[in-house]
Order: structure tokens, then sequence, then C-alpha cells
């Protein structure tokens, strides 16, 4: 079925029709930009998704995978009045390009796992003329060098550059949604995907955070700004500590948790332990994330990078002083929507 | 004798060392930066050890291999009044932090094909507590990924960066003095040590130009400016495009210069019978030279990559808005100095 749909065509079947058709005359009627996003069904990308819609300043298409295009997810994206369109990455060259020539604006928001396979979307970017492209980064602060998945973000952004792509990197910090560990209650376990095991380091170094469901709001506003082009802006909400968190925690909830510390060392041991695992097994998933997650504590929870200042002194713009005016989740609002059963864990469907 | 006077001790014996000695006391005695310099005796370095002098706002170092402190180049820079201290980037780390220990600028301008060697230096400069580090860059503008040298100094950067060492990375375009075709009459021939073969592409790119003798204005600029901390600047004189270069050497000289014009792909040959030389010998000095030179005419030649619209791209702040007042050669005043027999080649001694 995929395959007939071809690449670059919209879906256009059964329950749907209508909605695209819609779409569509609306598209053609407006002269809002009309905006390319990959991913807009895991949680980056459907925080971008609706921050998008909300935003009601753009035409939007979904590009999801062949395999995807009856994937629930994409279904309910289409309900929303998306264009959901076929986008191949292995597809021959001309094909990805010709599914991109009507998009003003590029957005990737693929898996972690997934960064290099953007080269080809980079390359099908330049020839399609995309006016703006926005490649996956929205993760923590880092340099060159110190985590795997960062690294390979940089090839692709060092590609962009290469091919003198018009672009804007968007980081956003670590995700509130990764911040807190379990109550010995087990009450805020329900959304607790990956509940912080250990506090990095000595726990006073600050680190700034994010609640994914704001990612969308930058981004609908970083898109369209002319002093965000061609530049990094750091998206963020909130700078706290991991025992100012814990501190806030145990108020809260009204109960005592305890502070297990884990030194650099013992990053550095999970992350050798890790690497013998990849040596073997390069596709080891479990591997993997035990390197990055560990490559990620260390990052912001020892050296300090992930925190506006770091970001300006790697060159990004901060997006707080941007857009100061953008409504954020505060992180003790999260902690209140979890102890009071309110809260949805990521990466669960 | 090297040996003797180990590292981090300035140079004190026989003639020197009354200017030694004052130039202690006036270091004691003033509040200016100290800045360090690596590479002073170099066409770069000497440049910036010049422009440091005229600015006369800096208390001066001048770092030197042991095996160099003899040299004749070296003892005229301690004749001008500055310090000469002995530097062995392979020494043990202690000692070479001992050397940085009061220096509070640390600027790097040493030879192209040293740029790893910097890696002791960062590590020291962090240990010292070096306030602004400025690498060796001082070419034209690059993306990662299409050029030797301009590659092996973004590992640099980016060590510097993982260190969060403060920094400023100043680029300066291509040199006046690489820039001229010999006339037929050999007219010019005394000051053209790399006279240009063929003009890149069409001829019509623009491209930044600077005479090197320009540098150390700039750099004595943009050391003490909050501005330039933790950011690249694109110090650069002139844009020109080749055919415009030859039409003003036509009308100055009053010679007809014929235009051989070299492709991408012609430069794309060089590049891989270079290559074919570096497996077989990576120490092979012309075959990195050819491929240096074909991979920077590709860039600024045909790409149009060394341009200040590029170097923005790729977040330089530009020079010539940060330093309006800095009085720059001329392209043309260059020409009519080579042609009264008044210019210099550079490295000629």
């Amino acid at each position: 079925m995929a395959a007939r749909l071809g690449q670059g065509h919209c879906l256009n079947t059964g329950v749907v029709s209508t909605i695209n058709k819609s779409t569509q005359q609306q598209n053609q009627m407006s002269n809002r930009p009309r905006v390319g996003l990959l991913g807009a069904s895991g949680e980056t990308g459907s925080s971008i998704l609706n921050g998008l819609i909300e935003d009601a300043g753009f035409d939007i298409v979904a590009f999801v995978r062949p395999q995807s295009i009856f994937k629930p997810a994409n279904l309910r994206i289409e309900q929303k009045g998306v264009q959901v369109r076929v986008l191949d990455l292995k597809a021959p060259e001309n094909t990805v390009v010709a599914a991109l020539e009507d998009i003003e604006i590029l957005i990737s928001a693929i898996g972690p796992r997934e960064q290099l396979s953007q080269i080809p979307l980079v390359i099908a970017a330049k020839k399609a003329g995309i006016k703006r492209f926005v490649p996956c980064a929205f993760a923590p602060v880092l340099p060159v060098g110190v985590h795997r998945s960062r690294d390979e973000k940089e090839e692709v952004f060092n590609l962009i550059k290469r091919l003198h792509i018009p672009y804007t990197i968007i980081d956003v910090g670590w995700w509130y949604q990764f911040t807190l560990p379990r109550l010995t209650s087990g009450k805020i376990d329900y959304a607790l995907t990956v509940p912080l095991q250990g506090i990095p380091g000595d726990g006073n170094v600050q680190t700034a955070l994010t609640d994914v469901r704001d990612v969308g709001k930058y981004v609908s506003r970083a898109i369209r700004d002319e002093r965000t082009l061609n530049t990094m802006v750091f998206a963020y909400g909130e700078t706290w500590t991991l025992n100012g968190i814990y501190d806030v925690l145990e108020r809260l909830s009204g109960e005592k948790v305890s502070r297990e510390y884990t030194t650099a060392a013992q990053y550095e041991q999970q992350i050798a332990e890790a690497d013998i695992n990849l040596n073997r097994d390069p596709q080891d998933v479990d591997a993997r994330s035990q390197k990055v997650l560990a490559q990620y504590y260390l990052s912001w929870g020892i050296r300090g990078e992930n925190t506006p200042e770091f970001a300006r002194y790697l060159g990004y713009l901060d997006g707080k002083k941007l857009y100061p005016d953008v409504k954020l989740h505060t992180f003790e609002g999260y902690i209140h929507e979890l102890l009071i059963g309110k809260g949805k864990g990521v990466y669960k469907s």
C-alpha cells in the first residue's frame, strides 16, 4: 500500500480523504509557510507538532516512513488536519527531493539512534531549496567529543554547513520527564519511564530542565525568527540542582527521598562496560542506552555543561531571552501533576 | 644550553640580559595584561608581535622552542624589548603549565603542519588558568570537513571547548601576499613566494583578502574586547574577485596578464594525486602543500566560502564592523608597492 502511494504523495484513502482535501485547499489559499516535520509521532516530534498546530501560523506536513503510514499515531496526526506524506530516506535522491519541494522549513525530530539517516535528507534539502533546516538536536548542551549522539548530530550539522543550507539548531536541556527519582510509596512510578538512578556528583551542579511539552512552543517561535537563522538556540524551562529538586520533591510529596550519589568514576565504569558490549555488538540497544545516559549524567550532572552560561560560551542564543513571553510548565507544577495522578510518562503510548 | 635554561625561564645571557631585566621591571610595574605568543618568528606570528608592540598596551612574552632560542629571528625579537621564554610542548605537563602561569592571554600562531602539537598546550592552558586562549586559526573561512588543516585546528578548538577555556578564534582570509600571478616582465617575482597558478573557477567569485602585515592590528584589538570572548572573528581587508584583481594588476602594471582558469575537476585531480603520495608517505611535504592549496582554491575560489557572508553564516563576528577604525593596507596599494620594488615576499628571511 505504501509502495502504491509512492514517495511524496499525501495519504488519500478512506476516512481521512476529506481532511486532506480541506488541508490542501487551505494550503493553496494561505500564505503561511509550509513546515515539514519528521518524527511527528515521537516525544519531541509530537511536542513540535502541537506547538505548530497551536501557533496556527503554518501549513504542516508530517513526513512518515512508508512502513508507518497506517500506524495509529500517524492516523491521529492526520485527524488533527495535518497533511501526512510518505518519505523514505533510503529512496533514490530525486524521490526524496520531490517530497520536499513545496516545503519551506524542514524540521527533523527523528530518533536518537537514527541521526546519520539524516544525511540523505540534508543533501535532498539542499536540492529542494529548503529555506530553513532544523536538524535533530533537541537535547542538552554538549561540546563536541563527549557524547556519542551529539557527535553524530554534529556530523549532520557540519554537512549542512558544507552545503551552505540555512539552518537553526535548537537544544532544549534535560527533560523534566527524565529528572525525578522514584518515591518510596511508588506514587509517581506510573509516570516515570526512566526514573533518576542516583544523583550525579554532589548534586549541587546547575542544569537546565525543560518540560518536553514545551519544546514545540519554542520551536514554533524560533523557526520564523530572523535572529535565529544560522545559529543555535538554547530553549529551556528552568535551571535546578538535583539537591534542590530532591528538596522540593520531599516538600511536595511529604516523603523522605533517599539520596544516592554517583561519582564520575562510576559513570566512567558504566561507559567502559557499555563499550565492551558495543564492541561485541554495535547494535546492542541496552549498552548504547547505558553509555548515552552515563555520558549525559557526566556532562550535565558533574561537569555542568547543560547550563545557559555554557550554552552561551558555545555560541547559543538564549531562548528565554529571545521569547520571554512563552508560557512554560514550571518544574514544581510538573511534580504536582505527577503527585495528583495527572502526569504522563514519556515513551508510553 | 637550552636544557640548562630549562622550561619557563627567560633567556638571560650576555647581550640580552639588560633588556630582559628592564622588561621584567616593566612587567612588575605595569597593569598591562601579559600576552604569551607562540610562533612569533613566523609570518602570522611576527605580524601579531608587531601589532602587540605597536599597541603598547600589553606585556609580551614570546615563547620559543628550546632548539630555536638562539636563532637570529628570536634574538631580534628580544632586541625589541620582548621577553623571550623557552617552551617545549613535548615537556612534562607541569613544566608547560609553569611556563604559562603568569600569562593572561595566550596566542598560538604555530606552523600549519604543527596544529595538533597544540593539544598539550591547551591542557596546560586550562591548568594555568589562561583567561583567553587564541588558538591557531588565522586562515580563510572554511566549514568542517573540506580542508585538512582546518579540521586539525577544529580538533584543537573542540578540546578548548571541552575544557571550558575562554577563547577567541580569529580567521583572516587569504593573504594579499599569496594572491598575485607573475607578470611576464618578471617585475614582481622578487616578492611572490607562491605566485597564483591559474584562476580558480570562472574568476568571478568574491574572496576576502588581508595583508598579512595587518593581522596583528586586528589581533591586538580583538584580544581585549569583551565582544569577541568565546566567539570567532573574521578579520579581513578587502573582498575581490580574481578577475577584478587581474584587471587592476593589468591597469597598474601596464602589462597584459594571461588568464588561465582552473576547474574544480582539476583541483580534485590535484588532491587525488596528493593523496596517493600521502598514502605512501604521510610526511610528504610537497604532497601536503599541493592538497592544502587545492582545497583552499576550491573553497575560496569556487565555492565562495571565504567571504564575510559565509563567515557570518558560520557564526563569525565581522572584524571590519567591530573595528572600523583599524588602518589597513589596500590591495591596490600592495600591488603598487610590489611594482615600485618595495614589496617583500613572505617566508623569505
